[in-house]
Formats: structure tokens, sequence, C-alpha cells
């Protein structure tokens, strides 16, 4: 009777909501202190202060009608000139505000993007293991998602790379710091992704694109990852205020085309059309207005690193494989028994919600969202103890 | 080398939003006050301050990675309640919170609610003159509009409609208040509506699904319009607080499966789906919590009646043709030359912007948004006055 797509998706709900609607269920049933609900990517490290004053200077200093009213579809002037700013200043890479659109997050970044460059049966490769809803964002746009693995340290293989890309290949999607594995591609890395992409382009009906999602930019444990337009001139960055400001309920992200893209004006219209087509109509009003006053400030990212530290010195001391996470805010950890989805079933019994990794494209695994509390981290080590203590 | 059909979309971009920018430019060229812009819908009229006063206390009192966290992707359960609570006391029509799926503004409630449907080539019959992005939205959603014309009144022409429906029709969308013609639909005629859909439905593969787009719901100069759900069982509400509350910037609004739908759990899990397959992971968190806490209330909505009635006045006497607008902040006025576009063109030298009819489906009129200062009315009405007098 409906849409058949739509039902399934509606019916199956990501892997990961579905566990975080269960740990709501469950919270309710035994006390939420009970349950250790690591399945969600939703920030704990509440948004800076500033975020909150600057709302209230918002709404106590500007007419509500103007506050509130619809801006530009593309953004507000302000706002996509706080955007190319910042990127001028800050990775020293051109960026024009006339090449910036705000989103509704980074998920629109995503669809909007892909709905600009994909026509039907375009290829679009991602690298496993992946955001799972990059497969429905690529079909939704008419795309074929290509998986390539990485190496056995969730480091880009470029000869399998290689070897995917045809010349269907639109674009490949890259996204470091990682989700869910915590890898940052090193710069090194990504010079030799952009030279095997020139040399594929020459072959490729049309230029291929890289789209840097990057929401975790600023959830970073060592060296910062490489701005990459700055390595490969046809570019589109998507952004997200969810994790630097923990604004991920805001819907509020954008996205950049680099001056360098080929035909980086026709990119750009396209990616208005696809807003458009999608009904996204502009990004919210007061939050584009938050975003350009605080750009550059972030929350209290270092918490994060305290959460990495704790749970990885833990996990590795009871015998957990994993590699030790560079940023973002989660932890890839080897199943112990071997079978990913089986072992977070196992989990569950002992109120520990981890998510199994098939849906990101590879398997054995389960990824740990470290944005919780200390004290959920603390309470809920004996359970992972006697969790891996069983496969010993 | 994009995609072609949002590339044109891009370029073309909406008349509507066309005219705004031009009037964006030329205010800046010329002053804003010397510019009669009636291009757009976005609200002159501020939010109701508690609103503001909302917002300032939900910073204050609540936990800010609590207040901008995500949201289940249906929206809060609090909003939801919120919302079914309100259907059940405003229309004594049943309502299930666990059928209302919270959305970013009427154009995400519409291309959420169209994916859902929709599989491709099914028809979707739309009434002219209508909001002229329904065909972007239907031809998104892979459907197939059929353009159905009102009378010369802009009431429903039911003959008309019953030769439009065919087997392959999935959903008939009626918009009441409508925009741009400002008419009001009666109970009588949405009776015989749903009378004529049940009638068809029985031929259908399956039932009609009647979309009630109700962005306008509280702007009525007279009779309230009937609430659909009651009337025909197959109705999908789409609602935004973009206009009655003044927050068409910040994308808030929501989708109601009636409870008498034929298989609504079924459809709702399509329209979870669909919001997700399009990228709204959810609908502004805080914006759920501010329309959950101000529901029912609205901007003070008499001064859009005050406005009507200035312009109305002046413009009939005048000379203007222009039917008597019950709802929303339009007038459809016919273009005293016969030609909408050459009307609108002429107007624009005299500084005034109105919208020619060809986009709303319907030729030789032209939309003028009431939703301006009483100022920019009583100035702009020698600009009308001269305009008229031309084709005398």
């Amino acid at each position: 009777m409906f849409n058949k797509r739509m039902q399934k998706l509606g019916e199956e709900r990501s892997v990961i909501r579905e566990l975080f609607e269960y740990g709501n269920r469950r919270k309710s049933e035994i006390g939420a202190e009970n349950v250790f609900d690591f399945s969600l990517g939703n920030p704990n490290i509440p948004a800076p202060g500033r975020v909150g004053e600057e709302i209230v200077r918002l709404v106590r200093e500007t007419p509500a009608e103007a506050l509130h009213g619809y801006t530009s579809a593309a953004g507000s002037a302000e706002a996509r000139e706080a955007v190319a700013a910042h990127i001028r200043n800050a990775f020293h890479a051109p960026a024009d505000a006339s090449l910036i659109y705000m989103t509704c997050g980074a998920a629109a970044s995503l669809t909007v993007t892909l709905a600009a460059l994909c026509e039907d049966g375009d290829e679009v490769v991602v690298l496993a293991p992946f955001f799972p809803e990059y497969l429905v964002f690529i079909e939704s746009a008419g795309g074929k998602p290509v998986v390539v693995q990485t190496d056995a340290a969730f480091r880009p293989d470029l000869a399998a790379l290689e070897r995917a890309i045809t010349p269907r290949t639109k674009a490949v999607i890259v996204n470091s710091p990682n989700n869910p594995s915590g890898a940052v591609y090193t710069e090194g890395e990504m010079r030799a992704l952009a030279s095997l992409l020139v040399r594929k382009s020459e072959k490729a009906r049309s230029p291929i694109v890289l789209i840097s999602d990057e929401p975790y930019r600023e959830l970073c444990y060592g060296a910062a990852p490489p701005y990459l337009p700055k390595l490969y001139k046809n570019t589109v960055v998507c952004y997200s205020w969810s994790k630097s400001l923990s604004l991920a309920g805001e819907r509020i992200g954008y996205i950049a085309v680099s001056p360098g893209c080929e035909n980086a004006q026709t990119l750009f219209n396209a990616v208005c059309g696809a807003g458009r087509s999608l009904g996204f109509v502009c990004a919210p009003a007061l939050f584009q207005r938050v975003v350009a006053a605080c750009i550059g400030t972030t929350s209290d990212l270092e918490k994060y690193r305290e959460n990495r530290d704790m749970l990885y010195n833990a996990l590795t001391s009871y015998g957990y494989e994993c590699a030790p996470p560079e940023g973002a805010f989660y932890l890839f950890v080897k199943a112990p028994n071997g079978d990913a989805r089986e072992f977070s079933e196992l989990a569950k019994r002992h109120e520990v919600l981890i998510v199994p990794s098939e849906s990101f494209g590879v398997k054995g695994y389960v990824r740990i969202s470290y944005c919780v509390s200390r004290d959920v981290i603390t309470r809920s080590l004996p359970a992972f103890r006697t969790l891996r203590s069983l496969f010993s």
C-alpha cells in the first residue's frame, strides 16, 4: 500500500536507534542508573555556557520576527560568512561564503550532497567500517554504494580502493575521525588517496568528488586531521556542530563546496536544488546565529579523552582487543567470542548496550560510545570484565 | 557532471524565492523602506512573548546536554503527546501520540509523507492554485503530479476531480486555508470530497490518502476549516508552526497519521523510514519543547485581518478583481492586463514585488502576501493605484 523501501527502513530502524530505544524502555523498567547505555553518539558533555548565553542574548535583543523568520535557503549571509572566515583562519584554506550551504545537521549535509551529485546508478565508495546510514543515504540519492574494507588497523587500503573505483564512481566518502573505529587518517594517507583520485578521475566520466564527512573534526586526541580540500581540489566538506558544540538535537551543520572544485558554482547550484527537492527550506534560524557567534569554540572535549583513556585502559587490561582510538568518541572492540551480534545480545543481559559491527560493514566488532558520564563507565566495568571472562 | 534535476532546481529557484532575493538586493540598493515586498510568506507579526520566555526558561532550567541532545527520530514523547492532546481537545478527534511524527517544518512534513506513500509513477492530485513546491516534492518522491483546476471562485470542482482520479491515484493534497487563493474550504465541500474519495478508493489499488496541508489552519477570518480526519478516515495531516507561532525559520512542524487510517501503523512506519531516508534524524530539539509548551497559543493573528481588510478594500476600490480571502495571508488578484508575468514585471518597476500566478498552476493572477507592516501597505497604495490606472 505504501512505499516499500520506506516501510522497510521504518520497520527495521537503524541498529543503533533500535538499541537506543530499547535502552530507553529498559531504563524506565529498572531505572536509568542500572542500564549502561553505550549505544548512541549523543554528546553527554553540555554545550559550552556561551551557547546558552548567546541564545538568551538573541532572544532579548533581536525582534522575534527577525530572529525566527526564514533565512535564504542557503543560510543567512552572516552564518555563511562566519563559516567561510573560520575555514580560512583555522585551515588556511580558500573558502567562499557564496559556496557555503547551511544545513539541518550532518545527515542533511550528506543527503543533500549525494542528491546533488548522483544520477541513478552512480557509484559512491565508502570505507568500512562506516556510519551505517551512509548506505541508506546513497540509495536515497539513486546511487549505488560500493564498500571497500580498510586494513586490519582500520587504515585506508589504497590498493583495495583502486580496484573498487570504476568509470561510474561519482564520489568517495571519507569520515575522519572515524565513526566507529576512532581512526584519524594522516596527511600522508590522504595525500596518497588524493593522488589516486586524481589519476582515476582522468578515466571517469566526471571528476570523482571527495566527500569529507567531518562531524568529529574537533574530537581528536593527537594530530588534527588534515583539511582535505587542501589535498584534493574536488572536495565537498560536510560538517555539523552536533558533537563539537553538543547540539546534536538542534540539527545544524553546513556543506562547504571548495572553491577549487571543478564547476564549483554549478555544484553549489545542485546542492541548493537538492535541499529544495528534499524539503529543507533553510537551516534552523536561531541556531544559524548561535553557531555563527560561537564558531571556533567547543564543548569541554577533554572529558571525552578522559573517558577514552579510562575505558580503553580497563578493557584492554581485561583482555579485550581494540585499536587505540585517535578521535571521535567510540571504541571499536573485537567481540571476544568472534560473533558481534551474539556478544551484543549477551551484553544486553548484563544491561550493557553496545552496537554490533555488521551494520558498519565489518564483522566481529562492537562499537562502544564513550560519550557517557564517568559514573556509567565506572559502574559498567565489572560487567565488561565478566563478559570478557566468559571467553577466556 | 552533477544531478541534472537538482542543478535545474537550484538554478531556477522558486519564482517566490527568486523575487525575495531580488527584493533583498533591491532594498540594499535603494533602501528597505522604498521596496514594497509582498513576495514571501514570512510572518511579520512576532512570535508571542511566551515563545521567547519559554526559550529563556528552558535554557536556564534544563541541563544543556538534555536540552540540545537528540530526541527519538519521531520526536520527544512530550512533544508528540502534546500534539495528540491538542488534536483531541481542539478538534474532538481521535489522535495517538504513537502516530505523531515531529518534523523540520511543513516542507519536511510533505516530502516525508509523499516519500512514505509513493512508489514510482503513483499519481498525486493537487488543486490549482497550489503552493508551487508541491510539484517539486511530488516529483522528488517519484510521484506524478496531476493538476486539477478549481472553479472560478477557487472552490473545489468535484466533477473535475472525479475525472482526474485513476486507479494509480495514491493521494490528494488539500491546502485550506489556501495558499495562494485565501479560500477556506467548507465542511460541506470537504464532505463531498470525502464521499468521492471513498467511492474512488474502491476502484484504486489502495485507499486514496488525503494529505491535509495545514500551515495556515489558525489564519482564518470566518469559520474555521473542518478537521479533515473526521470527514475522511485515510487522512494524514501535515502541520507547521511557521505561521501560527511565527517560527518559519525554525523549521518545526508535525505529521499526524489519523488513527482511522487503514494500516495506520504501517503508514507511520513508512513515515519514519522516509524521514530517515531523507536525512531528517529528528526535529529541532529546543523547538520541540517550545511548541509543546506553547501549543494552542498563536501570534497576534488579528493583525493579518487588519492588513487584509485594508489592502482588499483599497485594491477593489481601485478596480482590481479579487475573491474575498477567507484565510491565510495572501490576496490573489486578477492581473488587470490579463498577463500575470508581465504585470508582475511592471509592478517591479514601481518597486512592488508580487508573485505571478503561473507557478501556482493558474494564469492571469498575482499573489500579494500581506504579512507585512501596515506601513508598507499604506505607502504601496499609490503604486497599486497607478498600476491599475494603466489598464483602465
